[in-house]
């Protein structure tokens, strides 16, 4: 048989089995509608509440300050809109005029939520983030304006994997808070979870997102962290579920899911981690010392050890991802939210790479669920791969030739 | 074993086993992001792409004119919010004012969506339904102004199950509509699909919701249909899914359900109706003739064939639903998504019920997991539950007596 091994893993990963087998009995018996009065709704209550608790240990939070989502989109949305617009009620348009601060690395469920903010009259202020792929701390406090209300920058970026300073902006942040300013403070931990601990104390967070299936939890279930006593403005009108916060029958199946799968993520933190930056770091060292004309895009340390992001001069991703596809092998370009785009990654546009660098990024996404024969198939086809697109391009030149 | 038997149906279902065989493989091997360009990409995808044909085929759309959501209340708040928040743009507030026609009746999905648009500066007419339960189409036609742009008005209702004069509606704003005027209508089918036929076509509305778990499909995944050339303001922003219209990865699993259940709805439309049907009959007619004090809520014609709501005087709606449960029998007294609440039904009192007969509803509501044994275990048990609770009341006078 064909094998075939999955390297886009920061795109979505398979469900635990374990994950899986928590969530059955909801899936089949354990049908009630958690918001029921009877037996079969205070079964699947409980169950839901199970879970609260066990995404809230994850990340350090109380169960009733976390509200369910259809995912990492729309915590994002729930938290950024939820913001400003409670602040700018009953217009939702800005006035005085407010300003947001971000990134311009942020993944598009962030960076495009802000854009739209721009045409509502809000302002909005894009870090950059250097070669190294990391927004500074001292970038983020000049950026600070007396109308400034929030900061969103993500924990860790999508494509490239750097961690940047949440800790520092949180510190920041409650400095500000404490001496009374109105400002507050959501990170995208979407890429974060079960790779890095992550704490919202620690951290400093007002608002925190996170998507199940980037974890081992099934597609269509997240979370957002909601610091107690920040008040957001409900984007999903409708019943009192979660505190009237996000209507929608509650979906059972899902939130068990979710709970079970940061349950382990957390638990398994360290050894998953370990075993995946081993078997990351055995790739990317192989492919930049024995292919030419690759390079590693954002810092090499400060960033999360499932993520491998190299560019390949002279060579376009996608053609490369179409040819380690018929090969077995799955990798990305960049986010999948993005897919379809002729443009190259503006992530890595952010690094200051040239249009040929940008357009040639592959990226390497690892899981726990990875062999080290995963990695054999990798080294065996990646070389010839890379040099027969080469070959359809005369003007390459190795290093050595040059 | 203690038996217990499920007459909550308009709450939620349970997933068919069929529908759980067609989400299995993309709950375990089958796991690839359908955005993703690569082999495990497009295996997802194309699960997507038919289980959006076996929706639209369900309601006599096109594949491209569905929209997949998180369920029945967000397809509500993108359809209501995302058009008139279109029509509104950059600023989301009205201006000049523009006016939207609705019931008494809805769904908090769409009562509370409009509630909030009021707050913002729209206009809202709520139409009566009578003892019947049943928005007049004249009354929409007198309701309609210069600026009204939005109908929303429900196909079946949640309590009480009445069936809404949709196609005539649908005419009246395709009149409209060929005479030039910009005017839309939605109608909320979360409960009308799978129970009486939806075509979108007969039915001439621009946006209709529907939700997978009234149906025998999972909680967590719904669809919005959007006439081909009706705008709307994406609600959920983010990535390219959905044509842009709802951001975030699919989440395949949930989609492959909704749509294996759509198509499994319509298949077996005719055969579940009758029986779910003759099953409500026997119980609703033995209660109304069996139970001093007891009223059918709502037109006894015009209406699903699987929801009876019946008031019973002089007793609290909650202490029998909690007594029935105690009996090992589910039905609720209203909406689950407004439980909790302490006030009597808006659906019931529309009707012109008294205070007391509001308080007492009861709604049970069957599917085609129901059987024989189920109403037969109610006919034992309603009479002297109600008579119990009775007992705690000295006023109550049996009409025997009376």
């Amino acid at each position: 048989m064909f094998r075939r091994v999955y390297f886009d893993n920061s795109a979505t990963t398979a469900i635990d089995e374990r994950v899986l087998e928590a969530m059955m009995p909801y899936l089949t018996d354990n049908y009630g509608n958690a918001s029921s009065i009877h037996f079969f709704g205070q079964q699947t209550r409980s169950a839901v509440d199970k879970a609260r608790h066990q995404v809230a240990a994850a990340v350090n939070a109380r169960p009733n300050e976390i509200v369910f989502t259809s995912g990492g989109t729309e915590s994002n949305n729930l938290a950024i809109r939820g913001l400003v617009e409670m602040l700018s009620q009953p217009s939702l348009v800005t006035s005085p005029e407010r300003h947001i601060v971000t990134s311009t690395i942020e993944h598009p469920a962030v960076r495009e939520v802000c854009a739209d903010l721009e045409k509502r009259g809000f302002a909005v202020t894009y870090l950059p983030v250097y070669e190294n792929g990391i927004v500074r701390v001292d970038d983020v406090r000049q950026a600070i304006r007396e109308n400034t209300v929030l900061i969103s920058v993500m924990t860790a970026n999508n494509e490239i994997g750097t961690l940047q300073p949440v800790a520092e902006i949180g510190r920041l942040v409650r400095g500000l808070r404490d001496s009374g300013r109105r400002i507050w403070f959501h990170t995208d931990a979407v890429q974060a979870v079960g790779k890095v601990k992550v704490d919202v104390e620690e951290m400093g967070c007002d608002l925190l997102s996170l998507s199940g299936h980037k974890f081992h939890a099934p597609k269509g279930i997240g979370a957002l962290y909601i610091r107690r006593g920040t008040r957001l403005r409900s984007q999903n009108v409708g019943g009192r579920q979660e505190r009237g916060l996000r209507g929608g029958t509650e979906p059972v199946a899902q939130i068990v899911g979710l709970g079970r799968a940061a349950e382990l993520a957390a638990d398994e933190l360290t050894e998953r981690a370990v075993r995946v930056g081993a078997m990351r770091d055995r790739l990317e060292h192989f492919v930049l010392e024995n292919i030419d004309g690759s390079v590693l895009n954002g810092d090499a340390h400060v960033r999360l050890t499932n993520i491998s992001n190299i560019s390949f001069r002279e060579i376009e991703g996608e053609g490369l991802l179409i040819n380690l596809d018929m090969h077995g092998i799955a990798v990305s370009t960049g986010s999948a939210c993005s897919s379809g785009s002729l443009e190259p990654s503006p992530v890595i546009r952010s690094l200051g790479r040239s249009d040929d660098l940008a357009r040639g990024a592959i990226r390497f996404s690892l899981s726990k669920d990875n062999t080290d024969d995963d990695i054999d198939l990798v080294l065996a086809t990646l070389p010839s791969a890379v040099e027969s697109l080469r070959k359809l391009l005369p003007g390459f030149k190795s290093s050595a030739e040059t």
